[in-house]
């Protein structure tokens, strides 16, 4: 008996010798092609370039889903088809202006960006302006603060390693600022924008308006106009006259983009791959999250092109209206339950173009083992950092309808905040390569979790 | 005995516990210092902006030697000094140009650049074109080679996923192919650039002539008219017309730069960090090698801004001349051996100022060991992928003469070729956080050698 155990044992190790080599050298040909024959870079060129910005509800959300179908299929998609979901439409409506004043006169103009979601005033607002660094200071002063201009000057927390803590630490002063200075009758209010760049380009992103208080002007300003304006309040009162023009029309039809390669074995078993196709509306979108799109149909491009055939249902999804109501990524889960879709895994793109350096998940400890257990056959192609806690907004609802375990490529955070919704999101950003070796790591990933389930 | 062998076992694992958490405290200062108070960033504006490019022999050169002597003095050195040493002056001498001919009349300018070393003809050459992938074809066809100019087309692999081992693979084109094409009668050759950027940027390097053969004009050129030069001469023939101005001046007195910190227990152990405070001629030189440089003295600058008191005598240098001649590097090995000074350990940056991944080290199965011990320390910090081999040019001597075990900052590898020895190595390139993380790894190597030896 002993000696059978001995021998299974040793059979099973030289199985799983073979298997481990098999897949190094079916990700060495994902490798190969992604680098020598990717597309991901050309198709991020023609959707920054070609269509640009498409914040749901605007032109550009229609052509974007337009080219996302037609490329999807090109891209050899078993099935492609649109997913519709109602989505809100928030224009920015206008040039977003804030002038400063001090007491002797002197003016200068603020280089500011309306927050998204934010509404404008029928006529510019000119306000005192007074500085907070957090909201526990808000509420000391908040006697002081009816009819003023509430500045949060909240910088980001430069110790923090990765920037996601950084910009997770501060954002709730975009988020939730307006309001709160409302609640004490602040006329509008200006943020630091969530970044720890050296430029002074304001960073937009979404806030959320409590409905119990105004609906005041909101805008984010660059880091060293937030650090002038720091400077001039220490010698003297400051007014700023500031003019946002943002404004909801009603909620429109937008699609998530998806498209197929069907399950050979248990066709029944679903795997998400995806990444959000709106983007804000001062920039194109390039690593936000133009990146995630382009990175998730060449995952299915290069299965396709290597003739691989997925035990499961492979789903690439291009989620609508990430940035401003998650409707798509909401929808999505939705549509799944509903049909009583059985979803093992899910992996998104959200965090820039940027070089790899491993997956973050949100699943058990027996899954983050099996992670783990794969870590050596994507180190070499830099994603060497396995982390608990992954996956972004688009397939959370996936998690909270069914418990699907999600992942999150985890690209090298440093420099992601310098562009992120901002007009320098460009497609000169992303470096090709970095873009394409995140694409390898994507692939191997779900090759893995096809083949072994998860 | 038994008792007192486990007792000895767990107060040694208890101390153990208690250096790694020292260690890692001590290692916190570090990076909270680097990353709130650094100046590494400010340096390397000033290096290039104000200074520039500081080729051997050149005013650049010496404005460089005095801001480094003074930086050194400034970020808190015992000592401060310079090492001469004699270094070769090339100088480009004037603009390098290139013009195609194409049989129908048609005429194109190439971006091209003399690669570093080679020698201008007095007159433009004029010659038809011979393209070869390579020195195998070179030999094939070495009778069709007189008199023409040698177009050497051997592009980056691309499935290397580490840059520098393209580089490695390709770099002999650039340094052989003149002599190599001279030995059989070419005029001139024109290389493809070392690198896989997306852009047309030409990119320098040095050449190494053949004293047996003619040393003919060798020029890079940029990839998309590498491309199109290719595409051209499957047409038809193409001849170009080439100018370069390169020449050597006499031998000059260089220096390397270095500042000292006095070791308190074991003064007569030295550790050695650098970068090479040389660049080429067309840029800034930001990444290679100002980030070095300035990355160097920064590590000195938050030992002495912690209190550190090293235990061994710590050595910053700023090498000359690693770019065209090693003359530096040699120098400082050369002077260390005749002093009879025990090198325990160096370690270079000169790989740019890019987001930290690990360090590679030449050094004893032992010494990996060592260096492995201390990853979970670094890792965190994004120093995370130890390898074999490491420590660039400039720490080689050191290894040659004394056996030192060198260890090179291993940073993420995948946009440097778009910018080394070209005109885009700008401070623009570098990000600043980037920049300082990899000090921050530096500077944790460095005292964790210090502190426990290696």
């Amino acid at each position: 008996m002993k000696k059978i155990v001995f021998l299974l044992s040793c059979l099973a190790i030289v199985a799983s010798a073979f298997a481990q080599k098999d897949d190094s050298l079916f990700i060495k040909n994902l490798s190969d092609f992604i680098l020598t024959k990717g597309q991901a870079y050309e198709n991020l060129r023609h959707l920054t370039k070609q269509i640009g910005q498409r914040l749901s509800g605007s032109a550009g959300m229609y052509k974007a889903e337009a080219w996302g179908l037609k490329t999807m299929k090109e891209a050899g998609a078993d099935n492609a088809y649109l997913q519709a979901c109602m989505v809100p439409h928030w224009v920015r409506g206008g040039k977003d202006e804030a002038t400063t004043q001090s007491g002797n006169g002197n003016k200068k103009s603020l280089d500011v960006l309306a927050l998204g979601n934010s509404l404008g005033s029928s006529k510019p607002v000119t306000a005192k302006v007074i500085e907070v660094k957090n909201f526990d200071e808000l509420e000391t002063r908040r006697n002081d603060v009816k009819d003023k201009i509430v500045f949060y000057n909240y910088p980001f927390n430069q110790t923090f390693i990765k920037t996601f803590e950084a910009y997770g630490d501060a954002v709730q002063y975009r988020g939730a600022g307006a309001s709160r200075a409302a609640k004490y009758g602040a006329q509008a209010v200006i943020v630091r924008s969530m970044s720890e760049s050296t430029d002074n380009i304001p960073h937009t992103g979404s806030l959320r308006y409590d409905t119990a208080y105004a609906k005041i002007p909101a805008v984010a300003v660059g880091l060293q106009d937030a650090n002038w304006l720091s400077d001039a309040l220490k010698k003297g009162s400051i007014s700023v006259t500031l003019s946002t023009h943002g404004k909801f029309f009603p909620d429109t039809v937008g699609h998530n983009v998806i498209g197929e390669l069907k399950g050979s074995e248990f066709p029944a078993e679903y795997i998400t791959v995806g990444g959000h196709l709106d983007s804000w509306d001062p920039a194109e979108g390039a690593h936000d999250d133009g990146a995630g799109v382009v990175q998730t149909i060449e995952v299915l491009r290069a299965f396709k092109a290597l003739g691989y055939k997925p035990k499961r249902t492979l789903r690439f999804v291009l989620f609508a209206n990430e940035e401003n109501g998650l409707r798509g990524g909401t929808k999505y889960a939705e549509e799944a339950q509903a049909k009583g879709e059985k979803h093992i895994f899910s992996l998104e793109s959200d965090e820039g173009g940027f070089t790899p350096r491993g997956f973050g998940l949100t699943g058990s400890d027996a899954q983050f083992q099996k992670l783990l257990s794969w870590q050596p056959l994507l180190t070499r192609y830099g994603a060497s950092e396995m982390s608990r806690g992954g996956g972004g907004s688009d397939i959370g609802p996936l998690n909270r309808t069914q418990g699907t375990p999600t992942a999150g490529l985890s690209p090298d955070s440093q420099r992601y905040f310098d562009y992120h919704h901002a007009r320098n999101d460009v497609f000169e950003a992303v470096n090709k390569r970095e873009l394409e070796l995140s694409v390898v790591n994507m692939a191997a990933l779900i090759y893995l979790v096809d083949k072994y389930g998860f």
